[in-house]
């Protein structure tokens, strides 16, 4: 058997991508058009996103519900901007129990409407506020060009959906949760991201203001990967989701709602992969050490597995695997999980036995330079700084491609040619008009305007006029 | 305020549970007709069911994985038995994104169908061999009666999907994955459940053979709670699962599904609830002790609350939760969360600080009866025992409940008395007439034969002719 080579990243990244999803057991295609099975390695990652994520919601004082697949087409016409934005994308029932239904029903593009109604019959009073609810699910949008993880016609995902008694507070959780995606990206998944607000243009439909982290892909591109959007009382007016506040006066709510999808395995393909497979961040990764056994016959043999079995209890702390196939060989095993990306391989042959000690080799650092002599004493705790490391590593070798390929265009027509080298970081007036003559000169959108500002002022690079914010722009998936 | 009390469940069993639902804030109504929203105790209900039910597929060998929600509507007719059980039952998207689809697509109603057309590309050897893949989601089905958790138009579920070389070892798949529902059923939900075969009338649409375990709820009706189904090869052969065996030969797979639902929620209502409401089996409930702090007046506050932080401390092994709400009485609080199933209620007054002790008061025995005092002193290891001791009493009470309205009518005549007070346990030829008539005449159903058969023979309880099996007949959910 042979390990086919993937396509370098260099010569076509899109079939790189296309290619890797296949070969590493991602994704398939599914007959449906646009939709995708997430085989075993996928769906597991997205498990230790779920985990993870979860994790900091419940921190946040979130907890989950279900809310129904299936929403009446009326209710998405409740709030002008969301049904503008969302129509054309819509799957619809038209018929059930081989009756055509009386109103059709939407399979959800998103949740805002449905929830809304809900919230109008729960909430009746300030002491009833806030109310933090995320959910887990799936949804479909009739898209156009698709593909795996990035696009799909129906993805995975979760969407929180939030109601609070002020704007103040409805802000603040706005932020919050920019802030704990921001958190997951570069802690869990070290994937460096900028958070920032989007433009008017960029805007969720129906929201009153969007923010949404921005990750550079190996080619350069953004990828928005997870966004937070406070949704004003625009949802609150279009749901009658209202409350007695403390005076006994009837006030609308507040709402918010923030969501991160399987989109995000795309962002953590594209910004780690390399020419052999996946890289996965340790963290994140369904199996983070990979043990191959390395003998020439069955004497050999002997010795190498109890050892290994052994080993097994040494690392009950990570989550591993050993690799006892017989019809392959080591090579073979090695080249299958980097494709897998699995962060730690440790090889195991006769000698590694008689020394006590394992031939480590890592993922993110191909060839001889990732590969250590690590002894059986002490290993856990070494495997474990090793793994920290791999995440440190993997952060910065990311941070550094990114932020060498963000520049600062003197003018307008070098902004052209930078766009086809990486992203630009510019003063913009806030101008519709400059964004897009953009986009039709050079393809690329707004990102976002970044939190973290160089304060001051400048020229916008499109127009001149005074700008107060700096913009990325850059093209984007 | 005041706590609405509950129709008693002798008076009005439905009424009962549809108002506990409510009450309980276990589920909503959803605008669709028949859907529902499950509210955060009930989702995180199904999470604990989740969590305990993965661990046992993982256990088992089992990976999960995700499979499109909308499926071509001509592979469900690939299948024949297949599509005429789930025809009349179908949700139909013929719209996509404001075009009309050339080939309607179903909301799947279950799996089996897409799943066989992508294990028929991924299996090509005996190498590939077992595939044992799990999925958790929703599916719709479009019912007419509906209630919340036992019957709705879309569900959420798990459903096993495995392709094995031989008959013996799919046969062996579909026994040991019923175990697994027994054993969760029976240590986690605390739910006595008769593992049994399914007659060929009620066997699910495209299988081979079903087996169900079955529970008897507080009305006596028994609840289907979880199916394995051996598929033979019926999918196999019409969606071509086909491998090469070590003789390079051609073989069609044998298949496998298994599936338990958001159904079980409602086994688990209908087995423990009382007249005060939710009843919960510690291992499941999504708060395990609550935690009532009782003062006067601030200065008795500032004593009481304290001590409750530090009991936090100590019983962090559990899923906790203090209310501290000041604009309700303690009284409010016990009928609150007794309605909400919490196991376990711990009251702390000031003279509980001074003696450094709580009051614990169970769930599943109301009253006095169920009070003790605790010290602090080794808590936690006493509150584990007493979680252990509440599991096995529920599961007690539930079994000697069933038991003593399990009966051995002697004629036909007794079988239709028996049927208005419990079950029947009757000898029974097979034949589909003899059950369709007992059907006609009291509207029960075979609910499953026994893998505990009591031996030898009999004579069936309608016909007279000779039997070699025993079933249970009842109503059911």
């Amino acid at each position: 058997m042979d390990n086919e080579k993937l396509t370098p990243r260099s010569e076509n990244f899109s079939e790189w991508y296309n290619q890797l999803i296949q070969r590493a057991e991602l994704a398939d295609n599914a007959p449906v058009r646009g939709c995708m099975v997430v085989r075993p390695l996928g769906w597991a990652l997205w498990e230790n996103i779920q985990s993870a994520l979860d994790k900091r919601f419940k921190d946040t004082g979130h907890v989950n519900a279900a809310f129904p697949l299936l929403i009446p087409m009326s209710f998405l016409q409740k709030e002008k901007e969301h049904v503008k934005g969302f129509s054309p994308e819509l799957a619809v029932v038209t018929h059930g129990g081989g009756q055509e239904l009386e109103e059709p029903l939407v399979v959800r593009p998103t949740s805002e409407t449905i929830i809304g109604y809900m919230y109008s019959k729960w909430i009746k009073s300030y002491r009833d506020l806030p109310v933090l609810i995320n959910q887990w699910g799936n949804v479909v949008r009739w898209e156009m060009r698709t593909r795996p993880f990035l696009r799909t016609l129906e993805f995975y995902w979760q969407e929180g959906h939030t109601a609070h008694a002020t704007e103040k507070e409805a802000d603040e959780e706005t932020m919050r949760m920019l802030e704990v995606y921001t958190r997951f990206a570069v802690d869990e998944a070290a994937v460096p991201v900028i958070p920032g607000r989007k433009s008017d243009t960029e805007r969720f439909a129906g929201a009153v203001r969007t923010y949404s982290i921005e990750a550079m892909m190996g080619d350069t591109k953004a990828l928005q990967s997870g966004t937070s959007h406070l949704l004003g009382q625009n949802f609150a007016k279009a749901f009658e989701i209202q409350y007695l506040d403390e005076n006994n006066t009837q006030q609308y709510c507040w709402t918010t709602s923030w969501g991160l999808s399987t989109r995000f395995i795309g962002a953590i393909i594209m910004t780690h992969g390399d020419d052999q497979g996946l890289v996965l961040p340790p963290k994140l990764a369904p199996i983070q050490i990979v043990i191959v056994p390395i003998y020439k016959n069955d004497e050999e043999r002997s010795k190498v597995m109890p050892f290994i079995e052994n080993l097994k209890g040494v690392l009950s702390d990570f989550r591993i695997k050993v690799d006892d196939r017989t019809e392959v060989t080591p090579g073979f095993k090695y080249n299958d999980w980097e494709m897998r990306g699995v962060p730690v391989r440790l090889e195991v042959g006769p000698r590694d036995v008689e020394k006590n000690s394992v031939m480590s080799a890592r993922r993110d650092i191909p060839g001889r330079d990732g590969k250590k002599i690590l002894s059986l004493e002490g290993l856990s705790g070494e495997i474990s700084n090793l793994l920290k490391e791999i995440h440190t590593s993997m952060y910065e070798k990311a941070k550094a491609f990114r932020d060498s390929h963000i520049f600062d265009p003197k003018d307008y027509e070098e902004l052209k040619t930078t766009i086809e080298k990486g992203w630009a970081f510019s003063w913009w007036c806030g101008d519709g008009s400059c964004e897009a003559k953009v986009k039709e000169d050079t393809k690329a959108t707004t990102r976002c305007i970044p939190l973290d500002q160089p304060g001051g002022k400048g020229k916008c690079i499109v127009c001149g006029k005074e700008a107060h914010e700096k913009v990325y722009f850059s093209k984007a998936y």
